[in-house]
């Protein structure tokens, strides 16, 4: 299989889909909608609703049911961003070489721009849950709770303090872990747990499907941070080297570039061990984890 | 019955199930959890989480299971506080008597602090959901829907982004309702319906609560003018309505403070009249509408 057509089947499914979630388009008042789709398709790569899908495809069943919880996750990611490059956090003027929302709609508009995705989130979820049949009820509410706990302050907002906390300071490895795991890596793993819940998973299905997201995660941050490091501003769409300017401490400068290499690759190997097992299509995590080392930006 | 000791009651239950469900006390970073911990606990009247309560004793209904659902909304209520007094938007230092969020850890952990409350109000919902028996679950699915609705761009975000966008300008009574209406009047109304909808209120019920709701939210909103235009009035030396936006199409300004004063017991009267047919104890949200042109703050 080819994981670029893939990757672009799904994001245009996921696009198709998060259109139509976020169609507000007349709604009043019409800047806070324009605010949430300037993010939203400011070009991401749709890492974590294909993961959600994916995990589904993995085990052998249908995907295309769970794309409102796929926008949801991609939602949840896009707000986090809004707020992470607002002045008092990051202060980060592009992201994915375009205006950052703030820098286009104002401060006040990105901070409730923030709200509403993540607020929007939860409105799907739920409306997902509502339309599902009743035996999946209870599932549904699971992977509501799970969402919420990854992305609250024991998950994403928890490594965004640390973060927010650490600049200027020299940070050591514990920390540095901390934020990478929280930040990037609960919001990795509860999209692969969503598709794999929502999909019934059995207990060692789930169990892989986790190790996965969790090695994954972590070659995930290595590779960004090397790409801070070696990457050219123009690819990733933000000045390299913002991290280390910031006083961040990151994998190369702890581990040093070529070992950090390894360590990437140890991580994507060992992500991939964990899908052997899997009754259905794993070929597209498997390819997304060894794509994550190679990409460029 | 006294509202004033019941309402002490309430919210000191409402405190203890918030303490216990914010008691992330010693987990790492305790920054954030502060942070949340120091505007919930900043001297808020529950309102909110009263109403919800009351909804079901109004229905005939045990309402103490209610408490997380409660707390919920009010995290939503102060989460939006929160954003709200942030330079971006209201810049005020003081709430209630106390600096407010920002001012104490700094705008970047207010944002967050912001963010975790409402990922946390929907982390309870759901976990709400999970203990419910199997037969309520369809019914909290709709409330946490309903929740984020209310919410939303289409609820008090709205409500928000219109009222920034209004800031410095003079603005018709059409927007002012708008965001009257949505920043507080549907956070009103959910709270009501979720306490109705949770204690599976029939068609007629909801409806008569709905009304009460509606009536509520305002009765507390002309109030808040009138609060407004009296408050400017004792200020020496600061003529009444140089604030455009307390000023002008405010209820005062468009009907005088007598007829004003006039429409908001007509608004308390009409919400109390929807209690009449309700099954169980109605006592504390008449008492809470009338409590409402009374209050001196």
């Amino acid at each position: 299989m080819n994981l670029k057509s893939y990757l672009k089947e799904r994001a245009a499914l996921v696009d198709d889909s998060m259109a139509l979630l976020l169609q507000d388009k007349s709604v009043y008042p019409d800047v806070i909608h324009e605010a949430m789709r300037y993010s939203v398709f400011a070009g991401g790569k749709r890492i974590r609703p294909v993961m959600c899908l994916a995990a589904a495809e993995a085990l052998g069943k249908e995907s295309s049911h769970l794309l409102p919880v796929a926008c949801a996750l991609e939602m949840i990611h896009t707000y986090s961003l809004i707020h992470d490059d607002l002045p008092a956090m990051d202060n980060d003027d592009y992201r994915r070489g375009k205006l950052t929302n703030h820098k286009v709609f104002g401060e006040g508009v990105a901070v409730l721009a923030g709200d509403a995705l993540l607020t929007k989130a939860f409105e799907v979820l739920a409306g997902f849950g509502c339309a599902a049949p009743a035996g999946m009820m209870p599932i549904v509410l699971q992977v509501i709770k799970e969402i919420a706990l990854a992305s609250g302050t024991n998950g994403m907002i928890g490594g965004q303090v640390v973060d927010l906390q650490s600049e200027g300071k020299e940070i050591d490895t514990k920390t540095l872990q901390y934020i990478h795991t929280h930040k990037t890596g609960a919001l990795f793993i509860t999209s692969i747990r969503s598709g794999a819940l929502l999909s019934e998973a059995s207990e060692q299905e789930l169990t892989a499907l986790t190790g996965y997201a969790k090695n994954f995660g972590l070659a995930f941050q290595i590779t960004d941070d090397l790409l801070d490091i070696l990457g050219d501003a123009e690819k990733i769409g933000k000045p390299v080297g913002s991290d280390i300017k910031n006083g961040k401490g990151t994998y190369p400068a702890l581990y040093g570039v070529e070992r950090s290499k390894i360590l990437a690759l140890e991580a994507v190997e060992e992500a991939v061990s964990n899908l052997k097992a899997l009754p259905g299509y794993t070929k597209p995590l498997e390819l997304l984890a060894r794509f994550l080392t190679d990409r460029e930006s």
